[in-house]
């Protein structure tokens, strides 16, 4: 997948500080003579999606999704629903998180999970990306997924903790990222288990049942499995919480992508624009993440630029 | 841990149908020229914990540890709050799931996920069952973990699904089934991040979030793994939803444990003292599961009467 090398893990990071704490962090854990060894079993690592593995900007790519799905998939009723969603659309328009949700559970209610699954994977396979005109899989970075392959082969488990649907990712998770959809920890609404004639269907409901963003990121790994991560991967103030406490452990790496590039890809802060308290940079000082400035950090941005990804 | 030869995977069972049957799936599942063959990511077996994993006997064993909690492990303040809960209990008594889930919240309310975990663990190492002195985790069904160690060898992923709380069973899943905490499928509260000078607690709140039971067996399973199960084992009504959709499968097993046996464990019915509707035996017949009939299915009940366990 990625031009892993035995030499070289990373090879499409600068040389330089950044790099070189991954490595060393990965080295110490894996060393059984090193203080810092720890057990495979709790080489837990986290990964943010949007903004931390993939392409976040103009607009999130589920909600390109719904925008597809409501707009162009031919498959949504607009009429008189489709007035009262205006309505409601112009009153949440100032709450981002309320949006997703509400456009969420708007369309996919009465969906079963699987139809979910299959509507995003349809939408995957042929979207593209409105500014580099290539696919979303492919504007995953590659230097992330270098980080992924590192990892694992170094015997981490890798999961991704999501405030987007855990069935938003799970489609294309695995090709992706070779992280299986019991490893996506997501966002999620309730769901119903309808039985008819023998079928067994698990509908949606448009009720909002976890939300996997700032400190829901933490529930919702402990939930899952009860440890704390030793490595964890964020882009924004919705991860602080996850990198933190990832940091309460003994021996832990916390990473902060930082998009710095806008010539390559785009330039912003990684505090979002209705946030008042602490910024997510004075946490990194503070917690002494590594902080990864796009621009110097990253020789390669995208994954689309790899020959051997486009031939796969 | 068990006696499992390479010859016989199942010692524990009677040579007969329900040992035939649980043996002939494996082999088909996992031999590539099968027409039933799965692939290894596909091989996932979920299982009931009580009652079908171990005995639920006069009292389930989450219920003896609240007990124990509540009134002899001495941590417990006794004053206005226990007038307020006994009048509580007293109203709730009908309903035993509700009463299960009310003395949870009450108990362990304020304290955090880990401590709760330690409180188990500290509980599971002394607490005695009544009738056989033994400890639970002795209590084991040992047929069960053959199941569980031919299960795994095979390359199947096993599941604990669990109306108890997931955070009951993790603290000795792994030790005594060799099953992770990650993979224990439970109901659970709500939590809520309590960050102070530094400390990251996850507390307990009384609010249910989740109740793996019935139909939220299935949605659990479905929420976490996106996956329907190919193996699915209960003893009861609160089970058969999760067996009739494991049956949906192409190729499925499906085996209810029978409470036969009155004089090496007990006697008694599938179905709950409050049930209505169709009986857990006629789903049986029905979906064409297979009943193990523990008096005369399985040659020994319990782990402890194996030396190999004691020895451990």
């Amino acid at each position: 997948m990625t031009n892993t090398s035995l030499d070289d893990p990373l090879p499409s990071w600068t040389e330089g500080k950044a790099k070189r704490k991954i490595i060393e962090f990965v080295e110490q854990v894996t060393d059984e003579s090193s203080p810092h060894f720890v057990a495979k079993e709790l080489r837990i690592a986290t990964f943010d999606n949007d903004g931390t593995l993939w392409v976040e900007k103009p607009l999130l790519a589920q909600l390109a999704f719904y925008k597809w799905q409501l707009f162009d998939s031919g498959e949504f009723d607009h009429s008189e629903k489709a007035a009262h969603f205006f309505a409601k659309l112009k009153r949440l328009i100032g709450d981002f998180f309320d949006l997703l949700r509400f456009i969420g559970a708007y369309i996919f209610s009465g969906l079963t999970t699987e139809e979910y699954r299959l509507a995003v994977s349809k939408w995957i396979k042929h979207a593209h990306h409105p500014r580099y005109q290539q696919k979303y899989t492919d504007l995953t970075y590659l230097p992330m997924r270098e980080v992924l392959e590192y990892f694992s082969q170094n015997g981490f488990s890798n999961y991704i903790v999501s405030g987007g649907t855990a069935n938003f990712i799970r489609p294309w998770s695995e090709d992706v990222y070779k992280i299986s959809a019991d490893r996506i920890i997501g966002s999620s609404t309730r769901t119903r288990l309808k039985i008819k004639d023998g079928t067994f269907s698990i509908k949606i409901e448009p009720i909002p049942f976890s939300f996997e963003y700032c400190s829901g990121k933490v529930l919702g790994i402990e939930r899952r499995l009860a440890k704390r991560p030793i490595a964890a991967f964020g882009n924004s103030l919705g991860d602080a919480d996850m990198l933190r406490w990832t940091r309460t452990t003994a021996h832990s790496l916390c990473v902060l992508i930082h998009h710095t590039d806008d010539v390559r890809e785009y330039k912003y802060s990684p505090d979002p624009f209705y946030h008042l308290g602490k910024s997510t940079l004075s946490y990194a000082a503070e917690g002494n993440w590594q902080v990864v400035d796009m621009k110097n950090d990253w020789q390669q941005i995208f994954a689309f630029e790899n020959e051997s990804v486009k031939d796969k």
